[in-house]
């Protein structure tokens, strides 16, 4: 094998009669009059190559037993095309090369499908034949995009002095929080490691070590059924600080998103992020994760029709509850009385009764409801900020139900009326979180974000009395309506954490065997501390245009969990299982 | 809280006279003559801060009743210290801080050790206590230079154009290697995935796809039983690199290491390390790994002694085995009989019968076998270049046993002879290993390396008949007697691979099912390839002078591969165990 001199891709002026050794796939071979073209691919892109069998007949005589795929060395000169065959598509388009020399360095057989972009191929396919998935381009760039993006935090971190610190893969499994996957311990029969939801614990550990800022690009799991962008495991941008206040964390946070956006994407980002509280967050737009790329605002109608006789919206109000309303401006002619049926069946799953709405027209409010609102016309268009052909939605229910129906409609609506700019990135601080929530599976309060972060000073005195009133220094932050990542002030000292778990309903007991560790770390001098976590997966996705983290990740998981393409998770032979002193109780067919 | 406006360890000329804020622990509180002297603490070192009651009788109060691990926040002016209270030993010596202003930021029990470095703390405390456990300044900059070096080396390979990409953790298991860390999959009842003990056949794939360089700093996992430098998990170097010869992978890895002395250590090495043939090491330092710092090599003394009347020789040598002599220079004086009686028995676990030897007196060999070496007395004297005083040992026996004796000896003397100079980074590469070593646990060759390592192309005749006769194209780097990382080329045909796997054993149905999406892959355009992977943990170790990983990793585990921390492994609940469809046969007391 002789040296490669450029990549294929790379091909450029500097390279103009120069003689370059190439190695690459071939993408296509034509013949045109006996001369032989070879498209010639590696991970930076194609350059044409051109066998002449005038020039060198036993060059051609290889380049014309090449198929699609082979992997070829090839030396020649780098020349201008002729004018008329300039590709002003292809980065290498102004040039080709003129092969003196081919060596096949492996052969090929046909693929199961084309190394191409937009090719219709199955999911399983893809993900059975991974390595010729990647080749193709868009694929290949994604996986470079990731790089470039890790690339960028790292140095971006290093810059500001975190230091890069590895946490255990192998850790315990706590209650809180979701699955945990488990490995079963050889050394210790009946006992187990947990794969870590995140390196949470053992930053705030590197933080009483010492270390003052880490970050971790670290890989985190959970074993929950996969939606979407879900993955089994899935990568996190992991980072803790001391001593600093959220404003200082939330500025490191954002001058390494600007850093990426403009090393990764070429874009220049506005700084500081626009910061939202979490309350107002869902009275805007009934979402904790809004996509500010648009406005189609909720807006609160309860005052205006405390005093209508429509018995939806009194059942409501005397309830507790809210009414809101959402103006779809200009969509009146877009959406028929079928479609706001099946919107209505669409909020359903929100816990929303229906979808109460009526369209604006030259004399007034249209459709199904107007007759209860003839008084209030004028009040509702000069709120909702109507006009003729807008159409007004109304939820009228619970603050979660109605928040997170028309949030819903909000955003389904968008997309179908092509409000979103998609070049924006609109990122955005959710911040004041509240610190639990009900669960009603478990019948108690739960940590909305984990049991660690600090609660409002001004909201400790409610910890035992009124959990509902306790918000948290906690911050989102969101880019185009998904949780990139969040984060929060950890709580530092013992006393505090230990109310925090009593909240959460653990005893003197158990919160000593969960997290005894913890707490005897609390007593030495634990700094003050905070951090974020961003994820990953879902941020290079959102880069790359893609919709699925699938797309950014090189060897994912299908629906199932599964890898098509090693067959894990498989089944294992009976001395292993033996050795672990586990048993299995069931299993499934192959 | 205020802002930090520099470390403790780093104040320096540059804030001499300017007002600071620094954040750190109180390591040692001091009262002198009615002025509070506090050395404050924090990762980058230590600076003496004064409290003097006639400047801020508040300030003092709150000093006077800081304890050793408090944290706290000061805010003063830095000057020069007088000239007697200089201490050179600090970096920091030169100045302190007269503070004005100081918070509490925590207060600390006592710990349950010092914070101080050469303290005799038993592991289990250590590691407990983690979090204060790397407080102790030497703990702090191990972490520190294991950051600095991944920091070296993701600069490194960025710029030579690698790829960070990351493989997934939940694998398959394979029969192949060592034994697997196994995760029950709850989706696919009685199926596991398995933890990578390397991400080995996953790089070979992102090749395949034509990423052409890649990287990864990767966790691997092994469930074996533990010796001092070996952790459940252990982070490794990744690389492989497409269309590149054994040397080209040799100097980009050289290259790195390269930067990796000078940034974290200030140290130039020179460039190209050694190399040395498997063989070649075996026969010179009876050793695969030998330890270049000093000499003392083997010496063969076959053709010497072949016909000398010593049965132990003589059965050695009738019986295809080799006689070979090591000779420690003056070593004769500080060697009892009873001393070489200890030695005769130390080399008893590597097979050998005894450890004969001769001390080289004015009037020639004396000891034990002395008698029998009289004609061959000059003869081996001459080939073992000895002089009066030294002390010359004889191993004769197969080739395995001899060598891996006299190796041991060779390493076990020159530390107590002190030959050894430890501030040498002596790197060397050991190439040409044999494809295979004889399992006679299996009952069959195994890899000496891996399946798909390349065997050299002149031996490849050799597989299906004599495989001993069968080199590979691999390649070790050793430091300092120490395996650094090994690689290969990798098999990129199919017909090769599955001879390959033939030679180890495989039937096709086998073959298929385990690796077949590898013979699959190696059908289309599979390129030529290689690469490499060096042990991290251990690479730092041997940065940092430490002689276990345990001091280089942030949360390691015991010897018993548990965490006295967090006591992970633990037991789970029966809900966890019943919804992955296990049961456990044996559980330990907790």
């Amino acid at each position: 094998m002789a040296k490669r001199t450029v990549y294929c891709g790379l091909v450029s002026k500097a390279e103009l009669e120069q003689t370059v050794t190439l190695k690459g796939w071939v993408q296509k071979r034509r013949d045109l009059g006996g001369v032989i073209f070879i498209d010639l691919r590696d991970r930076e892109g194609i350059v044409q190559v051109v066998f002449n069998p005038e020039l060198s007949k036993d060059a051609w005589e290889i380049a014309d037993k090449c198929r699609s795929e082979y992997v070829i060395e090839v030396t020649g000169k780098v020349i201008l095309r002729e004018a008329a065959a300039i590709n002003p598509k292809m980065k290498t388009g102004e040039f080709e090369v003129i092969a003196s020399e081919i060596t096949v360095l492996n052969k090929a057989k046909t693929p199961p499908f084309a190394i191409e972009d937009d090719q219709e191929i199955s999911d399983e396919i893809r993900l059975k034949n991974r390595s010729l998935d990647l080749r193709r381009p868009k694929m290949t760039q994604n996986i470079i995009m990731r790089h470039k993006t890790t690339q960028a935090i790292r140095h971006y971190l290093d810059e500001k002095g975190f230091l890069d610190i590895e946490t255990p893969y192998l850790g315990k499994s706590t209650p809180e929080g979701a699955r945990d996957y488990l490995v079963p311990s050889r050394v210790h029969p009946g006992h187990f490691y947990a794969l870590p939801q995140s390196p949470q614990l053992f930053k705030q550990l590197l933080m009483n070590a010492g270390f003052d800022r880490y970050y971790q690009i670290a890989r985190c799991f959970r074993d929950e059924d996969l939606r979407g962008d879900r993955q089994p495991e899935f990568t996190q941008v992991d980072m803790e600080m001391s001593f600093l206040t959220v404003e200082e964390i939330q500025e490191i946070t954002e001058g390494m998103i600007a850093k990426v956006m403009q090393e990764v994407k070429g874009i220049e980002v506005t700084l500081p992020f626009p910061r939202m509280t979490y309350d107002e967050a869902m009275n805007r737009y009934g979402s904790d994760k809004p996509d500010t790329r648009f406005a189609m605002e909720l807006v609160d109608l309860g005052d205006v029709v405390k005093d209508v006789d429509f018995k939806v919206f009194q059942m409501a109000l005397t309830s507790g509850g809210v009414v809101k309303a959402l103006n779809a401006k200009g969509a009146a002619s877009k959406y028929s009385r079928k479609d706001m049926d099946n919107y209505a069946h669409y909020v359903g799953q929100f816990g929303a009764k229906g979808l109460a709405w009526v369209k604006v027209e030259e004399d007034g409010l249209k459709g199904p409801i107007a007759k209860f609102l003839t008084e209030k016309q004028a009040e509702i268009i000069a709120a909702t900020d109507a006009e003729v052909g807008d159409l007004i939605m109304f939820g009228a229910d619970s603050f979660n139900v109605v928040t997170a129906a028309l949030g819903a409609v909000r955003n389904k609506m968008a997309k179908e009326l092509g409000l979103i700019d998609e070049s924006k990135f609109n990122f955005l601080w959710i911040t004041d979180w509240p610190q639990f929530e009900y669960s009603e599976e478990e019948g108690r309060y739960v940590s909305a974000h984990h049991p660690f972060t600090l609660p409002k000073k001004e909201d400790i005195q409610y910890l035992a009395t009124d959990p509902t009133k306790v918000h948290a220094e906690a911050y989102d932050i969101v880019l185009n309506g998904y949780e990139l990542g969040g984060g929060s002030l950890r709580i530092h000292e013992r006393e505090l954490q230990e109310k925090m778990f009593a909240a959460l309903g653990f005893g003197r007991v158990e919160m000593q065997e969960q997290f005894g560790f913890l707490l005897d770390a609390l007593d030495y001098g634990f700094p003050p501390l905070g951090g974020i976590a961003l994820g990953l997966d879902r941020f290079v996705m959102l880069l790359a245009g893609e919709d699925n983290i699938r797309e950014v990740i090189a060897f994912p998981k299908n629906g199932k969990a599964a890898d098509p393409m090693t067959q894990a998770p498989s089944t294992v032979s009976p001395l292993q299982l033996f050795e672990l002193n586990i048993e299995v109780t069931a299993t499934e067919e192959d």
